[in-house]
C-alpha cells in the first residue's frame, strides 16, 4: 500500500487509483499484445506532478509508463513489468494559440479533434490525422502520420519544441519557435518518436496550417491493387500535389460497403484529395485523372459539395474498423512497412500473395503516395496456428521491405511488436540508439522493454 | 613526421599534405575569426580511407576536423587544437539516381551546383541553395538553409539516411529510403547539423524535386524596411506558395548596382519568386502585389523569361559579397538570428537601430519568409574598438531574438562564434547535448572546441 499512499500525498487522492476497471484500462492498447497490468494510475496535472511523480519512481526505480487513449497498435503502452501508468489525458488543455505564427501550444492530453474544432474558429487546421482521435502526446511519442502526410509531413515535421521532463526529473525545452535553426544537436527530432522510452512530454508547440480555399475528393476504382498503386505513382511522379491519395482493396471495400450501409463498387479503390484554389485543383484533379485512365481506371466519381466529401472520407478512415467487423470475435494484425515509392507496386503484389499463400484473411489499405501500406490480418489470438499464419505474413512484408531499402514500420512504432526488426532494420547503429537511450534513463524506468531493448 | 609519414603509410602519399598553401587553406573559413593551422591535410577517397584515419586518430588522440568548402561563416573548420584537417573535396561522386524516387546518394563533397547540373539531365533539382556553392556534406553538417526554404524546408529535411564514421570508427547508416518511419531512435535528425563533432559523413541520400512548369519573379520596393517586412508577413499569411521572399535593404541595394552595373532603385526591396502551373502562379502573382499595395509598395517589376530572373536572381546572390565589396579592407560579420513570423518586423526595426546606434556600416538581407535575416556588418578585425561595436549589434539582434521565442543561428550554424549563447538559447537541455556529444566522442577527437563545450 505505500507505493499508492505514497503518490497520494505527493499528489492528490484522486490523481491516484488502483480501480480494477481503471487498471484494466491500462493494461492494453488497441493490438493484439498480450495485457500486463500497471501497479497504480496516476493522472498528473502540470508540469509539476510530472516532476513529482518522476522524482519519486526514480528514487524507487519504479517503471513510468505514459499513457494517453490508449490507441497504439504495437503494444506501446503494456506495463510489461508493472509500475505507474502515467495517464496524461487529464493534462488536455490548448495553452495559446498564435494564429498570426501558426502555432500552437498543447498539453499533451489534448486530441486532434479536439485542437481542430479550436483552430476551425482561426481559420485554422492541424494536418496529421491518424485513423484514431489520438491525443497530440501520443502522436508525439510514435511520429504518428496518415493520409495527408503525402502533402503536409508526419508528426516530427510539425512540432518545433517539446517540454520534456526526463527520467532523472529535469524539465528541458527541445526547441524554439523559430521557423527554422542551426543552433545546438537537435533533440526536437530525437524525441519524437521515442515512444514514452526517453521522458514525458508535459507542453508541446505545433505548426499548423490555413484552411485552403477549396477541396475536391475523387474516388477512383481499378480491376487490380496493382494498377491502383501504380496510377498513384504516376500522379506522384507528374508532381500534383494531392493532399491524400490512399488506396483500400476489395476485401475491405466489402466490409466498408456493409459497415456503412453504402454502395460502392466492391474493386480496388484509390481514394484522392486536392486543395487550394478552384482554379489550379480543377486542373489538377483533370490531369490526375488522364493519368490513371492510362493504368486503366474502371470508373471514378467526383466528389465537390463538403457532406459528400465527408461521407466519402469517412468510409475511408472506418476502413480498419469495418474490415475487424467483418468477421465476428478477431483482433486486427495491421502490418505498417513503408518502401521507396518505386518499389510499391511490386510490394503490394508480394503482400497480396502471402496473404493468399498463408491462408489469412486479410485485406490492404495504404498512404500509397508515402510509399506505406497496411495488410489488415484478422486473427484469433488464441489460435496459436492463426497466430502463427498471420506473423509469416507480417515477416515476409517486413523482410521485403528491408531488403528493398524500407523501414518495418511507417507510422505504428515499434512498441513489443517490432523490436524483433530492429536490428536487421537498423545494424550497427541500432547499438547508438541503445547507448543514447541508457544515457537518458541509465536504470531504465521510462517505458522499459519497449522500442529498443536497453 | 611521424604523423605524416604513419598516414601516408595508411593511404597514398599524396593524399596526405603538408604544403604550406594547402595548410593555411584549411586554417580559415569565410568569417573574421582568428585562423589556425592543422598539423596535416588528409585527403580521403572512401568510407574506408575515412576509417582508417579515425582509428589513427583515435588511437592517438588526434584532432579530425572534416574540411569541404570552407564556406562556413562561424570559424566551423578552423582547426584550434591542431589535427588533421580531412578535406572530403576528392570524396565528390554523384552516387546513384534514382529519379522514380526522387531520391539521390552522393558523397559528401559533391557540390550543390554539381549535383543540379547532373539533376537537370533528369528534370529534377535539389532544394537548398546557400549564397555560397557549398559541399553537400558542409551542408548537412550545417543544416544550411536559403532562399527557397520557405517552400522545400532546410537541409534536415531533404535526407533520408546519412552513412557516418563515427568517432571510434564503427559506420553507421542513420536511415533507410522509405519516405516516413517510426522505427528506433531518429538519428539522422541529430547528425544534421552537428558541424563534424559527431562524426563524419561518407554518404548521404538526399530528396530531390521536379522541375516546376512555370516560374514568375518578381521586385518590388517600398519606402521602409518595415513595409518590406509587413508585406512579407502578409503574404506568408494569406498562404500564398511563394517558393522564394527575400528582402534587401538600400545599402546593400546600393552596393549591388555598383557591384553588378545594374541600376535597381536604391530602395528597401523584395525579391520573390512563384513556381507552379502558368494559371496558378499568375493567379498567385496578382494575390500577392494586391497585399503588397496595401502595405505601400512603391515599384513593381515582374519578369518571365529565363534570363532576365536569372539577372534578377543573381543580384539577390550577391548581395553579401557586394556589400563586402563597397568597403575596402574589411571582413564581415554577419548576424542569422530567426525569430517567429510575428516578431520580424520589431525585430528588422531593432537591427535597423542597433546598427545605426552603434555607429556600424551594416545593411540587411532575409529570408524574410521564414523570420530569419542577417544583418551584414562590415568590420576590420584587427580594429577593437570596431571589433567591439560590431560584436555589440550581434549580441543586441540575438537577445531580441531569443527573448521572444527564436534562436541565434537559422543557417549559419554555432561553430566558434555562437557558442556564448548556446546556454541562453538551450537552458536546461545543453547538458543534455553535451552529454550525447560525450557519448559519441568520448576523447573529444572531433571538430574539438565546436558547437558545444565538451
Ligand atoms: C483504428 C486505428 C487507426 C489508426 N490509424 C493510424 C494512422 O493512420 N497513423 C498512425 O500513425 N497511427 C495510427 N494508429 C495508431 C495510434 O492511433 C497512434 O500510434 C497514436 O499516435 C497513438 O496516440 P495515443 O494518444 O492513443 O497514445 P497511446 O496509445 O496512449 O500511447 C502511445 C505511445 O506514446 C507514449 N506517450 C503517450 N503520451 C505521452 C506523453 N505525454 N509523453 C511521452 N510519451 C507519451 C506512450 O507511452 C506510448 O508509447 C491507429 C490506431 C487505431 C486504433
Ligand atoms: C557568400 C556566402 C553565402 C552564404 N549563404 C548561406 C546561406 O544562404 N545559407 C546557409 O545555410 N549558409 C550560407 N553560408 C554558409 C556556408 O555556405 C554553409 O554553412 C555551408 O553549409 C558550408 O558548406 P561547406 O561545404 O563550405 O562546408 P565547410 O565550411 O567546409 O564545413 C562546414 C562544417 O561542416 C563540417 N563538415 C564538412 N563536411 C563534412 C562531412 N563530410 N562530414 C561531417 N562534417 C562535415 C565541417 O567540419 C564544418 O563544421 C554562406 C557562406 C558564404 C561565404
Amino acid at each position: 500500500m505505500s507505493l499508492i499512499s505514497d503518490l497520494r500525498s505527493l499528489l492528490t487522492i484522486e490523481q491516484v487509483s488502483q480501480n480494477e476497471t481503471v487498471v484494466n484500462h491500462h493494461s492494453r492498447d488497441e493490438s493484439y499484445h498480450t495485457p500486463h497490468n500497471p501497479d497504480v494510475v496516476v493522472y498528473p496535472h502540470t508540469t509539476e506532478d510530472v516532476v513529482k511523480v518522476m522524482t519519486y519512481a526514480k528514487t524507487h526505480n519504479i517503471p513510468v509508463i505514459p499513457f494517453a487513449i490508449g490507441s497504439s497498435l504495437e503494444g506501446q503502452v503494456i506495463p510489461v513489468r508493472g509500475g505507474i501508468s502515467l495517464d496524461m489525458t487529464e493534462m488536455n488543455k490548448i495553452l495559446e494559440v498564435r494564429a498570426d505564427d501558426f502555432l500552437v501550444c498543447v498539453q499533451p492530453g489534448v486530441t486532434k479533434d479536439q485542437l481542430n474544432a479550436e483552430l476551425a474558429r482561426y481559420g485554422l487546421f492541424f494536418s496529421v490525422d491518424p485513423g484514431a482521435n489520438a491525443s497530440i502526446g501520443g502522436m508525439t511519442a510514435t511520429n504518428a502520420s496518415g493520409t495527408t502526410t503525402v502533402r503536409y509531413g508526419v508528426m516530427r515535421d510539425q512540432i518545433r519544441s517539446i517540454e520534456v521532463v526526463l527520467p532523472d526529473a529535469t524539465v528541458i525545452q527541445t526547441g524554439t519557435l523559430a521557423a527554422k535553426s542551426a543552433s545546438g544537436l537537435n533533440l526536437t527530432g530525437l524525441f519524437v518518436g521515442s515512444e514514452g522510452t526517453l521522458g514525458v512530454f508535459t507542453e508541446i508547440w505545433l505548426k499548423v496550417y490555413g484552411i485552403q480555399e477549396s477541396t475536391i475528393a475523387v474516388r477512383a476504382t481499378f480491376e487490380s491493387v496493382e494498377q491502383c498503386v501504380k496510377a498513384s505513382t504516376m500522379i506522384m511522379g507528374a508532381g500534383i500535389p494531392v493532399t491524400r491519395i490512399e488506396l483500400v482493396d476489395e476485401a475491405i471495400m466489402d466490409a466498408i460497403n456493409r459497415y456503412k450501409s453504402v454502395e460502392y463498387p466492391v474493386s480496388p479503390t484509390l481514394f484522392l484529395e486536392f486543395q487550394g484554389t478552384q482554379k489550379s485543383i480543377e486542373y489538377d484533379v483533370e490531369l490526375a485523372v488522364t493519368l490513371m485512365r492510362d493504368e486503366g481506371l474502371s470508373s471514378v466519381e467526383t466528389v465537390k459539395d463538403e457532406a459528400s466529401r465527408r461521407k466519402l472520407w469517412d468510409s475511408r478512415h472506418v476502413a480498419a474498423l469495418a474490415f475487424r467487423a467483418s468477421v465476428k470475435g478477431k483482433e486486427q494484425m495491421a502490418t505498417d512497412v513503408c518502401v521507396p515509392l518505386s518499389k510499391l507496386p511490386a510490394a503490394v503484389v508480394d503482400a497480396t500473395n502471402a496473404i493468399k499463400e498463408h491462408q489469412v484473411h486479410g485485406g490492404i489499405v495504404g498512404h500509397v503516395g508515402d510509399g506505406n501500406y497496411h495488410a489488415i490480418l484478422l486473427v484469433d489470438p488464441h489460435n496459436p496456428d492463426e497466430m502463427e499464419r498471420v506473423s509469416m505474413v507480417n515477416e515476409q512484408l517486413v523482410r521485403f521491405s528491408l531488403a528493398c531499402g524500407g523501414t518495418c514500420t511507417g507510422e505504428h512504432g515499434v512498441g513489443l511488436g517490432k523490436k524483433k526488426y530492429q536490428l536487421l532494420e537498423h545494424g550497427s547503429s541500432l547499438a547508438l540508439m541503445q547507448a543514447i537511450k541508457h544515457l537518458i534513463d541509465p536504470t531504465s524506468i521510462m517505458n522499459p522493454g519497449k522500442l529498443i531493448d536497453e
